[in-house]
């Protein structure tokens, strides 16, 4: 387990815009109370609602782990950051990063780290070695969300009903499988930077045997449609043995992430391959709801979208931002 | 590309047995004419009908790369290698592995390698950097070979195909996804060790647009009903966007790979899979043939089978090594 130590300092470093740092924005969003603060440079157009902090002021604070919150094109660790990124380190913290490229590879920030006995983690690029997966049946209850394409709410869904079970005092643990999610877990297995051949044995690994009435939940990746990324969201599902999907949608989206010739599918027929492609290796799931990402829809056209969508599938169909996951979770009992 | 140099020396150094050295036995039989000879050290129990040589007389035969053609449990570099490994480079010759462990993590040998300017080349690792897939429609011809279950001949069943198709006269290009089918392409990837997120992007980069005419034969690998490795055939049938599909099977094997209490799938269930996982992103591909691996059943048993899977399915079945693999070449026309 890579295990990031909390609380955390947010970097939100020169971010361009919001968008920039929705890295950040995730974990601030969804883990407040692990955030002590904020730190912005010169020219940074993103800001959260949190105390600006010196490093000094915020280890005074607490903060164990610098957190980059801030991404660029390409996921370079900008020149510009690494001051701070070395002085954190000689302060005391440990620097955390979900970007592409690593900060272990930044050779001042590796030199002070090693100096200062402090902790470089990259969660984009996991350290352990995984076994092949085995596809056994294993106890304890597990719950995936899938989707009809990338980057359509499925961390967010799966975050929501996380904390609807929470709030009904059930046992339940978020199973993050992406950089964001690994900084609100605090630990997860960025999957889709696995080595191939593990992707489903890194997934048995983060989501092992359980007491009977725990749920697993399980942030999805991709989507079975997607030409690049089918094979992460197969290993994924396969790894995850769920018991129950959540199918995760945007409706407004033109095409497939990424993919202009492409139509996002059905989400109905996103359904029933999602059901068909666990069937290949385990008893059907049962998909319990559809969470649709409404963000760019207004009020009433959200609202006459979900009810439509109920009536056709059958199903409770929710934001869970706007509306709240709780028709989902009713089926959970 | 990574591109071994060729003609090569077979090393089967201490092979405790003949299954030991079956990639050196594989490239021998498929490309008997880039096999100047063999290498064999005291305790070797594994053979190839070539000539022993050392290392002198095989470069003075023109041997360009020492083939590491001996496979040990842990896919180790064995100490007792080491020697053999380290006069090789010093002679002038590259040598190649397809072992788990690094031959440019063997200290000595990665200093003569670098002292006199050869190659230590590792495929099981692929060095370049891909795209993620793109899913678009290319140009040129592709088939897949695909399986019930892991290991059951298609590499073999690949291999044929091409050379049927060359028989016939046709632009045929053999593209080799595992290490010992790119000992025998002489270049390729090997898909189950690229990072997740590139999957059908490594597999489009393999076999990339081409003239209408042309064939690319794709070696598949594993199976989508194998539950640890179902995310790498996926990610490997939508990198290939293939015409035509070949199924390959071993009707004698008890159970999936590794796996004793998983039953091996049934053939038409998994041709149909097979098709609608590629249609997820693409036209329905055509399934033109079964290759079934009847090496453990006897001549009349084999006979039998391949009749009555023949006449259930509607498609030509045949043995790929016993029988030929004409009858499905005759539907690529």
């Amino acid at each position: 387990m890579m295990s990031i130590a909390r609380p955390y300092l947010l970097f939100l470093g020169d971010a361009r815009d919001q968008l920039a740092a929705k890295t950040a924005e995730g974990v601030f969003q969804w883990r407040p109370e692990w955030c002590v603060g904020k730190v912005r440079l010169d020219g940074c157009n993103a800001d959260l609602d949190l105390p600006e902090m010196t490093l000094e002021a915020a280890i005074a604070a607490g903060a164990k782990t610098l957190l980059v919150g801030v991404a660029n094109a390409g996921g370079t660790i900008s020149e510009r950051w690494t001051g701070t990124l070395v002085r954190a380190v000689e302060l005391g913290m440990d620097v955390a990063s979900g970007l592409h490229h690593r900060l272990t590879d930044v050779a001042p920030l590796a030199e002070a780290a090693s100096r200062n006995g402090r902790r470089l983690i990259d969660v984009r690029h996991p350290t352990q070695a995984f076994d092949v997966g085995q596809g056994e049946p294993r106890p304890g209850r597990r719950l995936l969300t899938v989707g009809t394409d990338c980057s359509v709410g499925k961390m967010y869904a799966t975050l929501a009903l996380e904390a609807e079970l929470k709030r009904r005092n059930r046992s339940v643990a978020f199973r993050a499988t992406g950089q964001t999610g690994i900084f609100i877990a605090g630990d997860g297995v960025c999957v889709d930077a696995v080595v191939a051949d593990f992707i489903s044995g890194a997934v048995e690994w983060l989501c092992p045997p359980a007491h009977a009435d725990h749920w697993d939940l399980i942030e999805g990746q991709g989507s079975l449609f997607h030409p690049s990324f089918a094979g992460v969201s197969l290993g994924l599902l396969h790894g995850a043995r769920p018991d129950v999907l959540v199918m995760c949608h945007e409706p407004t989206r033109p095409h497939m992430r990424g993919l202009p010739d492409r139509p996002v599918p059905d989400v109905a027929a996103c359904i029933e391959v999602n059901l068909q492609a666990a069937e290949l290796i385990q008893p059907r799931p049962v998909c319990v709801g559809v969470a649709v990402n409404t963000r760019h829809m207004d009020r009433d056209a959200a609202a006459r979208y979900l009810a439509t969508l109920e009536d056709s599938l059958g199903l409770p169909c929710v934001d869970p931002v706007a509306t709240g996951v709780g028709p989902i979770v009713d089926r959970l009992a």
